[in-house]
This record gives C-alpha cells, sequence and structure tokens, in this order.
C-alpha cells in the first residue's frame, strides 16, 4: 500500500485530475482511497436517522449491502486515516496534505509554488518548466501509469 | 470495548432510543459509536467533489480539523466493520444486525417477537411481558445505566 498526495493552489484542478485518474487506476486492479482536505463540510442531511444519532453525540456507520459511510469526530490527521483503512486498499491518493512527508504531485500554475512542498514526484502543467518528471494537465493515461509503476 | 445491539421491528423506535441514551452514555465519558444498518442510504450530494470522486470509481475520506467523513463499497459485514473502528470506542451500539451473535435489548411492540433473536440481555417494551431486565420505553437513564453496568 502506497499514498501519494495531490497538492496544488485551490482551483488547480487536483479534483479533475483525480476524477480522471481513479478509473484508468481502477481497470489496472487498483483499490484505491481518495483522501481529501477540506476546512469544513457538511456530507448529511439535516433530519435523517443518522443526522439525528450524530447530533446525539456518537458517531455514525451506515451500511447497506452495497456500501458503508462513516461520520466521527475524528481530526485531519492523515496518520491516522492511513492507519485505519491501509488494510482496505493497495492505494491511498490524498487531495491536499501538503504539508505531509508522503511523495508527492504537484499540480503547478505558477512555477515558484514548487519550492512549496518537500518530495516532490512530479509535476503537472502546462508551463514550461524544467522538471522531470513532468506531465501535461490533461495527459491522464500517463499521470495514471507514472501512479501505477510508482507503486 | 463492547459491542450491543438495539434490535427491533421498523418504526418500534430504534433510533429514538439510541437518540436519547447516547447523551446519556457520553456524560459517563463513553465514546460511542453507532452502527445503523440500512436497505439502501444516499449520504452525499450529487455534484459535490466527494461525490464526483467516489462516482470516478474510489472510495472516500473526507476529512477537516472537527470531523472525518468515509465512504466506502464495503458491505454491511458487523464483524468487519467493527475490526475497523472498535480501537477508537468504548462502546458500539448497533441499530439492527438481529441476527448477530453480540448482546441484543429488543425494542419489543409484539410479544411474539422475542423468539426471534438470541442472546437477548434486555427488552424495552410498555407491555406487561414476563422477562427481566425489562424498561418501561422512555426510561431512558434505566436503559442507559444497564448499557453501562453492562461494559
Amino acid at each position: 500500500m502506497k499514498v501519494i498526495c495531490i497538492v496544488g493552489r485551490s482551483n488547480s484542478g487536483k479534483t479533475t485530475l483525480i476524477e480522471k485518474i481513479v478509473p484508468i487506476l481502477k481497470k489496472k486492479g487498483l483499490r484505491v482511497l481518495v483522501i481529501k482536505h477540506a476546512k469544513e463540510f457538511e456530507i448529511d442531511r439535516e433530519g435523517k436517522d443518522s443526522w439525528r444519532i450524530f447530533n446525539s453525540g456518537a458517531d455514525v456507520v451506515i451500511t447497506s449491502k452495497e456500501k458503508t459511510a462513516f461520520i466521527g469526530r475524528i481530526p485531519d490527521e492523515l496518520d491516522e486515516i492511513v492507519e485505519t483503512f491501509k488494510d482496505k486498499y493497495d492505494l491511498i491518493i490524498t487531495e491536499g496534505f501538503g504539508s505531509s512527508s508522503h511523495p508527492k504531485i504537484v499540480v503547478l500554475k505558477d512555477i515558484e509554488d514548487l519550492n512549496r512542498y518537500r518530495n516532490v514526484v512530479a509535476v503537472v502543467t502546462d508551463l514550461e518548466i524544467d522538471f522531470q518528471p513532468k506531465f501535461k494537465r490533461d495527459d491522464y493515461d500517463g499521470i495514471a501509469d507514472f501512479i501505477f509503476s510508482y507503486l
């Protein structure tokens, strides 16, 4: 199991990139988990049973034949989240977590941003910059192949 | 860590019971997870980033300073779910899972339903039945105390 972080500024296209490469990685047989960092989020809906139980003070799992959801008062500590789920996946892609120590693919809109990250293993950009490996923003197959070979 | 199942027919009041006893158990210092069984459920909203990523084929975690959510293609196997989360909680209450081997509290609307379950440790009902311990439907403190002593 490997963790790789997709990092870059807000609106640099990280979500779209992940959305495009996941199906390619799935076709290669990988079980993929994406961990997305958010300043805040709401996922459940007021009044639903799961919402009522969460708001009573318990953390909640809802589970059916097809899928399982969890909502818990667990903070955004990447290592702990990875530890919880790592046995079930071959690859964990994070969106964000730029300050973690894991290998990073930077979606780059400004050349200077490259210096913000440690452990950069690839760059995704249409800018002319001197970094290898470098992928065009729409080279989803190339990026997915790179991640696959990285495993 | 202990698992206790709240079981009973649809609309017998399981969710309300759980919603009322969780704050009492939290006050006693317990970290509580509720696992709710559902025939099917939707928790995310079409068009959101997390929804897009899930629909691309990956399982998803969204995490912020306050909380963490997970949506995954993991089926409703109680033992596996308990195994994943057990280190983080003192008590796991399930809603449903009447056929599991864990101890059960039956919310009873019909006396005959009692025979449907193995390992019944308490009954919640306003019916006149010969079973001990038995709690009135609104005796939330009594039920919470019983669960606490059961741990």
